[in-house]
């Protein structure tokens, strides 16, 4: 039987082999690598050369039915499954992604490969649902602020927030974008800066110290950001720095959505202070990690400065203004009240 | 007549002749250059090898004083005057060190010579009485947040922020210091770490985007920066990152410090709206400047991508907890009732 082929704008998956776009490489290089065998998805998620939560996901089940092509038993897989979803421990996407093909890796290579197409399909639909959601609380004029990347290059699809502002901006709003370049690892102006361009979106690099004057003259009428895991209670966790961003928005009266798929909700999660936060290399801290063909390695901090490091930050939904599902919109007055439990049992 | 000699953490004058340390160049070389040429210190004060609010008043008017002394008359001293003095546009500092130097300038090379002695002198004093004040502020074992580097390299002395710090751990006190690294020209990672190990003050490095989670933590208990020009209602200038800061704080319920002489103070300006704000080079935010010997230069952001960059920004008065100036502290309330006007009358 031949192989399914999908493609997005970071995955190629043809004859059972899987392609990823090398994100540590971009913006000067577009790289592809080859992401069909366990150990090395594991390596491009721990570095990041895979990243965004809903994309790792994605990249993980069609990974496994790679290996499923390739001939790899049950036992195997179960194996393969447990090691990938343990590389990323905060974005809930990856477990979920995970055990959803728990029961076909049971079955014929067919079937994982067809489950794993399916959450590629999904994601799809699901950001197309986002997009459509979210781009009608924007108005033709605004200025919008951005933290982390949340795009194509994050998802299989247009993206979450990123998507968004994609959406709105195709259906013939003006729109600016302010985009935080997000420290440590430079998300926004790697790849936000990079997608927008490609988008012929406008857009003006700021690093993340400059959110605030810009919210202060009055040029930003909207933040949105993604959401690695969505608390019961609304809570989130995102890239670090984005509660600092949320404060800063809740001080200018700036609206601050979020915008995540359902499966980005973990009910199991009361609230903000259950979701585990990874801490990451000092390194990253103390300079610029990177790659001599991608971006350079520096140094600029002394050798043993002691660094802190997580690479997610929690913020409570009191912050939020809505929650943008694929589903629909939640106002943080929803959150509070507990609606993302009752509509998960609807 | 034997020149005068004086000696700081980044500066050297002797026998006529300025060496400055090349800030440009820490944490991993110190390397001293010579800044006893106009055109050499204008160099040195674009690049911010010299840097500092009050340490560049006190360089150009040693420089001056090298000038002097190796023959420069009158008007080829004013006329260097008048390009050191534009060199920065935002620093008070600059333009107040300069123009107390110019009545020296039509007199003897000893006479410039001991103006600007005066007032590397003075400026050690000012730091030694802005650390007394503000330490007492400070209780055994706190935690505090400082933002870009304000310490040894900064001023002639002890500095402004680090000033207080170092003096209140110098009397005993157990303190930790957050260090933002403050983007985009990293002098907390690079200047304000590699100083705090140099005094052996326990700290830790963090992203500017991390500031918030800290405080969130509890685990800051006051905040404390510098300034670059203080207007009459105790708006200010500094660092861009600052205001944000002072935002978080307040959210947080966190004391907010600022530390800064009388010459960084200036009535002219009644508010904030009245100071000018340089704009600095988009390569600085599209990744890292440096040079080959120092931290080396990097880009990450697409070649063309549009930068905003502003040097400083802006903190309302109303932000502020204390201003703590060489001559006493004046609380939030004193500045917004005129204080600052008040006491510079008496």
């Amino acid at each position: 039987m031949p192989s399914a082929a999908r493609s997005s704008l970071s995955l190629r998956y043809e004859s059972a082999r899987l392609a990823v776009l090398d994100q540590q490489a971009l913006p000067d290089a577009e790289r592809w690598l080859d992401g069909s065998d366990a150990d090395a998805m594991i390596g491009h998620l721990h570095a990041l050369r895979v990243r965004g939560a809903p994309l790792i996901g994605v990249a993980a089940a069609l990974c496994l039915a790679c290996l499923a092509r390739d001939g790899a038993d049950a036992p195997a897989l179960h194996a393969a499954a447990d090691r990938l979803r343990a590389a990323r421990p905060t974005a809930v996407n990856l477990r979920w992604a995970i055990d959803r093909m728990r029961p076909a890796l049971s079955g014929t290579p067919a079937r994982v490969e067809a489950e794993a197409l399916a959450i590629f399909d999904e994601d799809v639909a699901l950001c197309d649902a986002m997009a459509a959601h979210g781009a009608a609380l924007i108005a033709d004029g605004e200025e919008l602020l951005t933290h982390c990347n949340t795009g194509g290059l994050a998802t299989a699809g247009v993206g979450t927030a990123l998507g968004v502002v994609r959406r709105a901006w195709e259906s013939g709003k003006k729109l600016h974008v302010w985009v935080d370049e997000t420290r440590p690892l430079l998300q926004g102006g790697r790849l936000t800066a990079w997608e927008l361009a490609r988008l012929g979106i406008p857009h003006t690099l700021i690093t993340d110290s400059m959110a605030a004057v810009v919210m202060r003259a009055g040029r930003v009428q909207r933040v949105l950001v993604g959401a690695d895991r969505v608390a019961a209670n609304g809570d989130f966790a995102n890239k670090i720095g984005t509660y600092g961003v949320a404060v800063l928005a809740a001080h200018h009266a700036v609206p601050f959505h979020v915008v995540a798929p359902w499966s980005t909700v973990d009910l199991a999660c009361a609230d903000g202070a259950a979701i585990p936060i990874e801490q990451r290399d000092p390194a990253e801290v103390r300079g610029v990690t990177g790659r001599a063909d991608g971006v350079g390695a520096v140094r600029w901090a002394p050798v043993a400065t002691p660094v802190f490091n997580p690479a997610f930050d929690v913020t409570p939904g009191t912050l939020v203004t809505s929650l943008v599902l694929d589903t629909g919109v939640l106002s943080g007055a929803e959150l509070a009240s507990g609606a993302l439990a009752r509509t998960a049992r609807a």
